[in-house]
Order: structure tokens, then sequence, then C-alpha cells
């Protein structure tokens, strides 16, 4: 079993007087940043502050990179070709990289936010274009991806160091694909029941799928949500469980 | 005498389908560009498209950071506090870094857009947000200013190291500011009287004022312009004159 | 005294998946809204939820436009010109408009945004500029204006019809101007004090200055916020104590 | 035969310094424009400049809204459900119906943009959507579609009038619809040859397709291009031909 999990949030999605989520709050509970980049979300400000926090509170920042799409929040399909995709990757990227730099705190990640992952898990000719990105500017910069998606297959094939991330409140496919949302049960709502799947993620490294088969798959990264106080506790209680029976949460290690 | 000079334009200002200026032609008669960063112009196409001509014709990579003014092309006064000024700066600097990084070329200098350059030449305050902004991510990234500007005065208080430029075609006060534009003979316009200038300029280090004084000042950079095909003439005719008296035309040495 | 008053608030500042306000609540409340048009806040879509519970609850709409500055919420001093000033507000004011037109309901006033009217307030300039912008399109488009500020003047001056707004929960000054957020009980927080203030306002048509002097001021309309719960309590008990001595709460009339 | 045809062309796709098009020429040699709306080109100075000059040129004045993507021209396709559709519609025919309303010209047409117009072709719901936006707000305003679409359909079924679009540069597939510009031949460049074409449209209503077939069709707007110097001469020569055997080139007239 593990003896140590990463925590990862989507954070700092706030954009000039707009408030979204929690982030004060979860960022004391968890050891891993996804920082949106000001494409679907996020502006300069934000992203200093939450690198500020990130490093007060010893937690890995990675950056969130979304399309060019404020208003959808970047989570419609565009299609973006791949010149237009990479560019917009590694501009983000280097913008949060910046105030990284600025807070003497190191870069570990990248996670692509919404439809831009939802497309690529998909699509390999996007998940090439997004790790070709990665590769363009730091060729040891690990991406999140989803178990068996096409980001992951291409991060393994291109050599790209990859982190693999599950979904603490998300239901499972026999093939470790996310159940879609357009069908019952895909998300769960109860903390107790994702606190006790988490538990399972981290000890057995196991995923009981929504046909009730149990699957393994090593997880190094368990994804949670901060954006209403429910998703606030529901953290609290994934973290309260897995101290509970000495699970360390900790930030990715940097390679 | 000097006998390199550096000829900066800025330079990457187009956004997605819109054209600006005459890049392609006019880089290869520089040594230095400004880089616009995508928030009074540019984008990450073309942000990378520039990088990569730049690295191409040995040219000098500056960021061209602007207000958050894609409408006005930064060319409006925005009351801007501190942090938002500081972290914007951080912001666009960082993405032109990683196209840098990806271009394996320099980031040589910073040079600030439009009025958020104009209103920093008389206003201390924001003068020192700039120079804090520059300090906060690297304290040896040179800052184009114009010579005894707040943005000058202020650099050189803080030790950030600068470089002082003038404008091929401007007409000076005997203060060595600028004459403003709404005063007749603040824009020269023939192309050889603009040449004659800059000669003058480099070879005896000093300008004649629009008063008819000789003032000295040994300016480090001439800033050019490439946005009309008059402007792209005036380039050639500057270069030509300055490489027939032997002068050559460099960037900016990296300390 | 007022039998009638009219209380307005801003509404519709949302953005895509940001929200801003207690708009829901607010509007069943008040008896106008002033609804943002996209530029400082706003989008398509809750301009159309604003405009059908506007007419859901028999509340009278206007046009609340504002600078081109989504991320500084149209809350910086921007320097516009003439014709960019004009046809931004013209822009703005269409855009709502055809919603009312959707939904058969009458534009029946405009009321500027933020420092585009603050700005205004005091620069004659601006004034005349937002005043022939709304006379451009109708001249009897009524327009909500502070007394005595250059807004108020200009509209009177050019015969464009105006409503005379009071602020419920800010101190004045002895000319009828806002002391200035600067200064200490500039705002006024204590719901009851607030709701007595307005009580003077409507059945004395009275103010009481900073400096305690009772200043007349025949106030049409009286701005309340409802951006907190705070603020949304201030607005029921302002509500409650209007009704409990007879006041009714009702829109402006359409000339 | 037809005695007069309309002419059309996209226009008022500038955007803040950033000039597209050639309009000030083109607007005297065609009978009807659809004007940017500010979403994926075009902002509300240009939007006022193009409705002053139509007026000034006895042009009729359409609505061209598209998508809300000013980086990608609305030339990309993105997933947008139906109340945010309907609503970006309403929004960008309110905003340039308040500039016909200062100008005192009528709003004559709707012509989607871009990937806009194309997805809604093929795809029915999106039509309707559209065609419901503009039933919304005004059930006697026409669209442009093109022959056979699904926006030509749709338009027809609910009653909304319609204009059938030809266009004067592009091959037809023997169904009427366009060869897609992947194939050679899509586009034809030779003026005469477009001229000759445009000829029978009017002359004859008939189409001769890239397989050779003649295929009958009342096209009652002809849409150009003026976006290049060569797109410009190819319309006067449009003109001259169409004029030469007495055809006159008008605007739809309005029911």
């Amino acid at each position: 079993m593990r003896t140590t999990i990463d925590l990862n949030c989507d954070m700092g999605e706030s954009f000039g007087v707009y408030k979204l989520g929690y982030d004060d709050d979860v960022i004391k509970l968890i050891s891993s940043v996804n920082i949106a980049c000001g494409f679907h979300g996020g502006d300069h400000n934000i992203m200093n502050h939450t690198v500020a926090m990130a490093k007060k509170y010893g937690v890995g920042v990675g950056a969130h990179p979304g399309f060019l799409d404020l208003h959808g929040f970047g989570r419609r399909n565009i299609d973006v070709g791949r010149e237009d995709l990479m560019n917009s990757i590694i501009y983000q990227i280097g913008a949060l990289y910046m105030f990284c730099q600025k807070h003497d705190v190191e870069l570990r990640h990248v996670k692509p936010h919404g439809n831009m992952n939802n497309m690529a898990d998909k699509n390999k000719e996007m998940a090439v274009n997004i790790v070709d990105a990665i590769r363009a500017v730091d060729k040891n910069l690990p991406i999140l991806v989803k178990p068996n998606s096409q980001l992951h297959l291409v991060a393994k094939d291109k050599g790209l160091p990859f982190v693999l991330e599950l979904f603490a409140d998300r239901a499972y496919n026999d093939d470790i694909s996310l159940v879609s949302r357009k069908y019952e049960g895909a998300v769960i709502s109860d903390p107790e029941k994702v606190a006790k799947r988490v538990i399972k993620m981290v000890t057995e490294k196991k995923i009981t799928t929504i046909n009730g088969e149990e699957i393994e798959v090593d997880g190094e990264s368990i994804c949670v949500h901060g954006d209403t106080p429910t998703a606030l506790d529901m953290i609290r209680i994934i973290k309260e469980r897995l101290e509970g029976i000495g699970v360390k949460i900790a930030p990715l290690s940097v390679n």
C-alpha cells in the first residue's frame, strides 16, 4: 500500500472581481494545486496569490492551461489546430512559471483543463499536441493523466513523465474511463462513500467499477474539488480518513 | 564614438487574423525586438513566430508588456494599482520567456509598451512598480528607458540594469524628453534627416534639440518603427547610412 | 411627501460561470434594475435572464453601460475619446434593447456604470459624450444622475430626461455630492440608520449631510446594493420601513 | 431573367487598431453589407462607421453575428448550447440595430458568420436555434441562407423570410452545396470566369456545377469578398459585367 498520496485540486480560477471556489480553505487540506493561467479562468493577480499560498502551505504547484475561452470557462469543445494549441499551452505555462520564479517555488506538473483535457483523453492528435507542447519547454515536467487515456498513452510513448490521476468522487467504467456525467451514478456525493473509495485506491491500489469489478490501478494523485462548501467538506473527510489510517498527504516528488 | 549600436523595434503585435506591421522584413534590418505579450496586442502564435524569427536572424529578444487593453492597443491611460501592474508584467514576461525557452534563446530586455511606458516616464510610483516587477523575477534583466525619465531614474536608483533608448524619428526637448506629438515638428518624416540624426547619436553621442541645442546623451539603443512601408524604408536608409560609416548594428550584450 | 419611490439596483453583472450578487432575491424587493451590458460585466445569457426576471416581477429595465474592461469591472479610470465612448454606449444600449424587444418590455432608463459614471460626474466633456450618446438613439430615454453632477447639468442643458438618484447607504457633502469612500463615515452600514435616511429622503425630500446640514433634494430613485447577504438584508429593511409608512415602491414612469 | 441583383459582402470586421478589408472601397460597389457585431470581429466604432457608410451609399445593412471568439475570428467550431447561441445572436443584432437607429437606416437582414454559419448549414439543431433567435426579436427579419442548407430548410419551415445566397467565386456540387475548400477547384480565382458565372446566375438563374451539370437556382443575393486588393478587383469586374448587360445592383427589398 501507499504510505503517501497526493491530493490535487484545480484552483486560482477567479477572474478580476469574480471569485470562484474556496481556495484559501482548500489549499490547507491538499498537496498539489493546478493553477489556472488566464485563458479559461484565472488572471495574473489570482495566479500570484495562489502561488504565494502554495508556497506558504508547502503545496506543489502545477499549471492548469485551458482553451482561450473565458466565457465558456474552457468547458466547450473548440477545434484548435496543432500550432495554436501548442503555443497556447506554452504561453500559459510560461506565465505561471514566472510567478513560481518570483516566489521561488518549483513548477511541478501540468494538468490540462476542462475540455482541452476531455478532448485529449480520446483524441490522439490532441494528446500528441499537448504532450509535445510540454516537451518543447521541459522534457521533465510531468503531466497529470487519466489512466489509459490518450494523454496517458502518448506521454508514455514520448517519454514525458506522467502522473496517474484518479477522481475521488467519480464512478469508473471497467476500462478505468470515467462514467459519463450523463449516466446516473457518475458522480458520488456521499463523502463517506467517497472517502472509502479513496482509501481503497491508496491502500489496495484498486477501484470498484460501476459494474462491480475490482480493477487494479496505481493512482499517484487523487483529484478533489473545492468549488462548493460541500466539496470542501468532502476534502476534509477524505483527509481525515486517510490520515486516520496513517497515509500522509504529500505533493508529487519532483524527478 | 560607438562602433556598434542596437536598433530596436516593437514587433509581434498582430492578433489572430489581424496583421500589424512588416515584421518579417523589419527583423532582417534591426538587432533587437520588443515582442508584444498578448495584453495590448500579440498572441501566443505570433509570439512563437517572432521569437523563432529573432533566433534565425540573430536578433535580441525583449518582452514588450502592455496594459490589458486589446481594444485600445495599450495606448490609453488606465489607472492600474501596484499589485495589478506588477503581476500583469510578470505574467507577460513569463509567457514570452517560455517561447525563448522553447527556441533556446535568451530573454535580453524588457520595454514597457505604449501608455504603460508613457505614464511611467512621468509617474514615479508607476516607474517603481514596473522596475520592481522586473526585479521580482530577474534582477539582471535590463529595461529600455528614455534618458531622464522616471523609469530611468528609478532603475538606476534600484540597481536594475537599464539601456538608454533614443528615438530615431522624434524631436527632443532640451531636457532630452520627447517633444509631444501635439506640437509641429515632433515627428521627423524625412528618412535622410532621420539617418543623419541617428549618425550623430552614434558617432558624437549627441542630439540636436528642437531649440537647436546640442545635448550629450549616450543612447545604447535606437528605436525604429516598422508598421508602415514608409517606416520600413526609413529603417533601410538608417541601416545603410550606419553601415556606410562602419557602425555595426548589433544586439544589446547580455550581462 | 412622495407616496411612491423607485428603488434601483445594479444587476446582471455575472459573466459565464462567474456569479455576482443575489439578483434572484433582490429583484423581488426593488422596482428598477440597471442591467450590465457585457462590457464591464454581464453577458448575453445573464442579460436575457435578468430582463425575463424584471418582466416577471414588474421591475423597470435600464441599461447599465460600462467601460470595456471586464478585468477591472469598469472600476478603473480609462481615457476614452468622444467617438469611442459614444459608440460603446450605443452598442451596449442596443444589446440590452434587443432583449427588451424579445421579452416585450420597455427600456426605461440608462445609468452609466462605475468609473464611467464617476468620471462623468466631474468631467463635463465626458458627461456631454454620454448624454449625446443616449440622445443619438432616443431623445426620450431618461438617464439616472446624481444631483448637481455634470451628468445632471448636461442632461438638463441638453433636454435629455433625467432622474435624480440618491444613495441609500452613502453619506453626502453639503453640495449633495457623495462623501468620498476615502473618508470615515462615507458608507453607512447600519440598516436601520439607512432606512431612516431613506424615509427622510422620501417623506421630507431632505438629506442630512455629513456636516449635519439639512439639504432639500427631491430624489426620484434610491440606489441600493445587492451584492452581499448583508446588502440584501438592508434592502429588505428599507422596503419594510417604506411600506410601513405607506410608501409604494414603484418603477419610474415612462414619459 | 432578373433585372436587379443584390451583391452582399461581409464588412466591418476590423477591431481597434487592427484593420481588415477594403471596406471604404468595396461599399461603393455592392448593395448589401453584413456587418460584424463585435464577437468574432468588429467593434462599436467600426460598426458605427460602417452603418454610416452604408447609409451614404444606399447600401442595405445586415447583421453578421458570429461566435464569441475574436482570436479565432469565429472560424472555429465551438459547441454552443441553444440558449447561449440564441442569446449571443440577439445581443449582436441588438448592438447593430442601435447603430441603425442612430443613423436612421433599416436593419434589413441577418447573415451568420463563419463557422456559426457553416455548422448550421448541416446541423439542424443549430439552424433551429439561429432561426429561433431571429424570430424571437423580429419575425420579419430575413436571413441569408445557402440553398438547401439546414438554415434554408428551417427558415422555410418556421416561416422566417429568407434570401437565397450564392457565392460568386465558389464551385458548387450537384446538390447546390459548396465544394469543400479541401478540393481543387473549390475557389475560382479568374475574375472573368467568376463574372460569367454570376451573369448566368442572374440571367438564367442557373449554376454549372463542378460536374458540369446545369442546376436551376434563383439566388437573390450574390456574396463577394473584399478582403484583398484582388478580391476588390473581382467585385469591380462583376459589377461592370452585370451593369453592361443592364442588370441593376440593388439592395434586398424590405418586406
